[in-house]
């Protein structure tokens, strides 16, 4: 480890986050909020302009990143941005507790959602706008985010920035470079202006709008209201939003490839397809599954729409409470929570194309054993898989459930029920926000004692990170000296 | 497919049937038992000699046997043998409905252990009888014990043996050869032997002994009491019994090498490090969780020392409600039953080598993503792990978790909550017996409908011959001309 270059590099993203911080300020004297809310965001910007000015010092290194370095700056990277986003919360006594803050702050910044607070409707305007702001930083990375603020520096960094980008990587995927990564920083940016301005011509106003459009950018699911979107019964916003999470959950590449006119590209996508194959295929189910207990047919779609955009995105928002479903409906939702969305997108869980990667491996196994004379060979996106990829699904996928089990087992111990412990899990791993049971969208996880707390919270950095950086922080050899 | 040499290698294996039930057609003459019960038997009998002699019509062919010939021959026969195995419960009304004697043969012959009966009690000897006698005979192996009874011929057929011995398949596994078969066979009944004599010799009548015996030997785990062993509340019995399952779940081909006086070998395995270090880890985690709730340790210590060792080896008699003990206990008793025990013993799971080359593959990887620059070796009985493992083992991983889905979301359609549905897949697939919820340890599976016994019965089948064999069985290529 090259600890000289990582602390230069962590000190110059955490002054960064002053600009970050400066928006909730804004929202603050806009809204008129008391001294504390405006000392709640300044004591965080100067302890990270200190912290970051500290870092800075020191000689120039000239030796370059390797990748370890770049997977332990990520991490560490998050692991403050959370724990020194916790703090307006703390220090404005709006979520007293440091673990609950901490809890709250990275289940922003993961996009997951899930929240220790059973009355969110008590948050001022500038904390609930951070809460959101999180999901916005979050969602495309708070690597991303920071580098494209920083005007010059960057180099090295950028290759770091893959280390955020969900889902296994693929040979073309155009995020490498510092200007695509830029161009699609704009995409997203500019996604999310459109959906408030859309959201905001409805019966929504705007701050909520922004709020929401934070949430479904990131696919986060942050509410603003104790029952969620069941609040506003609203078909125009739900129709706008349910939309609006799909597209999020979209691979990002793949805009850029409509903005430079290769909409056929667009299209042609075999991830894409298997995306909106799934979205579909889960809708028909759910909706003949429920139909006969709704009283309109509409809203039974509606809700179902809803839903399934929601799940699949692991975004979390809700109309419908959907515990309440039929169990083979809850089945095909839990199902959605596993997928995820598209690699490269906002969206939590397994990802789709890592899924068909260790479905067509798996299935080219069973042609080999039947057939061991004739050698295989498997595609994704119309070009081979290298067995380098196909392997790296396969392992991902035995970690994650190590990693999920494990888990589990821990917070089974302060869980009143099976479904508690493996819902809980499974909404903070896959980045989901609520689970079911106790832990379900007409709850919270604010039961939980402070230990599972921190485990959970530990859970969705898992999770969001895809578990390799995160579990360097843990390995000892990181700290060795070489 | 080489369908004509298929027909004659079925054909002999199905005579064979007719010697298997002679043994409980003894019983009911033994016993007495009305003219029904011997028709019952002599219906089948006669039935596999007719079939038997029909399949072995026609020409001899002298192309060989493909390995996916020996897959589908291995699928069949069990089939075929599930099928008229089923018969003599339903010819004697004891099991009137066929599904449900489908189900009650399968499970027997998978050693699963699952029962559509509610009153086990009910049954007459011999029906008892043969319904453990499947058990044994499903323990190693349908062909294994129809290839050692058939005296001479057998050749190409001992390599489709593979196929039922459960795990990856390594390079030093001795069973592959015929007279090594039979060895392990003959190791396989004397220690079963042993075990009737050992019960016997203690307040359990012989009758009980033998089923139990066959129980444990297969790790099957049908019972003959409504209660399972708590009927007995007998702790000789249950120690012998614990003893016994754990020595079971233990590979055989490291029974032969202590006969072959290599004892060193016998304690350097790595699979059987790994196997008591397990156990013994979950008996003290157990211990730790519910002590308190025990009045008295040395009972406390007892039913968890059988619990465990009934659910690692997937047997399933139980001698305690693990239902109710703590959500954390019932957690490590999940992790066992998805463990299973050794890789070549009459244990079902994942098995303990797969999970050892599932974990060293993984974090083979993590190593990979840290240090790009540095290929590392992975090692297993202190052979090097070839790729080719590595990559069947995670594809299969891949399979089972989703053929596991699958089923459960099938089982959803028909069940009352989401534990029935998880744990009745999870206590077929894996060959345990008792799940959780209505699918209980004091509970049967007989409230499903006839749909979701069928697709149950298969997943028995599925996890018992560990996928592949009953793949092919659905696939249409199987039945395509070439």
């Amino acid at each position: 480890m090259n600890f000289p270059i990582i602390r230069k590099a962590v000190g110059r993203l955490l002054i960064v986050m002053i600009i970050l911080l400066a928006f909730p300020l804004i929202v603050a004297l806009i809204y008129r909020e008391p001294t504390l809310n405006i000392i709640s965001f300044l004591v965080p910007m100067v302890l990270v302009g200190i912290l970051g000015y500290l870092f800075l010092q020191g000689k120039e290194s000239n030796r370059r990143l390797t990748s370890k370095d770049g997977l332990f700056i990520c991490a560490i990277l998050w692991l403050l941005y959370s724990l020194i986003g916790a703090l307006p919360f703390v220090i404005s006594k709006e979520i007293p507790s440091f673990i609950d803050a901490f809890f709250e702050t990275m289940s922003g910044f993961t996009t997951s959602g899930a929240s220790v607070l059973s009355d969110v409707e008590a948050l001022s305007h500038s904390m609930l706008f951070w809460r959101s702001f999180t999901h916005l930083i979050g969602g495309m990375g708070v690597l991303v985010f920071a580098l494209a603020i920083l005007p010059s520096s960057g180099g090295d960094l950028v290759h770091v920035m893959k280390a955020e980008v969900p889902g296994p990587t693929f040979g073309k995927i155009v995020s490498r470079l510092k200007h695509t990564a830029r161009i699609l920083y704009i995409i997203y940016l500019v996604m999310t202006l459109v959906l408030i301005v859309i959201l905001a011509l409805g019966p929504m106003n705007l701050f909520d709008s922004i709020l929401h459009s934070f949430g479904a950018a990131g696919t986060g699911g942050f509410g603003m209201k104790n029952t969620s979107m069941a609040f506003y019964n609203d078909p125009y916003s739900e129709v706008v939003l349910g939309v609006a999470m799909i597209l999020f959950g979209v691979n990002f590449n793949l805009y850029y490839f409509i903005l430079l006119g290769k909409v056929k590209e667009f299209f042609k996508s075999e991830e894409l397809r298997v995306y909106f194959g799934i979205i579909i295929g889960a809708i028909i189910l759910i909706t003949l599954n429920i139909s006969t207990s709704y009283q309109s047919i509409s809203k039974a779609i509606r809700d179902v729409f809803f839903t399934v955009s929601s799940v699949i995105t692991t975004t979390g928002y809700s109309t419908a409470d959907f515990g309440s479903w039929p169990l083979f409906s809850q089945m095909i939702n839990l199902l959605l929570m596993f997928c995820g969305g598209m690699a490269g997108s906002t969206a939590g869980g397994l990802k789709i194309s890592r899924i068909i990667v260790m479905f067509k491996t798996a299935f080219r196994e069973i042609r080999a054993i039947v057939n061991p004379h004739r050698v295989q060979a498997i595609h994704f996106e119309n070009e081979p898989i290298p067995d380098r990829i196909s392997r790296s699904v396969g392992s991902y996928f035995i970690l994650y459930s190590l990693l999920f089990f494990l888990i589990m087992v821990i917070v089974s111990l302060d869980s009143p029920d099976l479904m508690t412990a493996f819902s809980s899990t499974s909404a903070t791993i896959n980045n989901i926000g609520p689970g079911l049971s106790m832990a379900g969208p007409t709850s919270n996880f604010g039961f939980f004692n402070d230990f599972t707390k921190v485990v959970l919270t530990f859970s969705m950095f898992f999770g969001r990170l895809e578990l390799i950086p995160v579990a360097i922080l843990f390995m000892p050899s990181t700290y060795k000296k070489s």
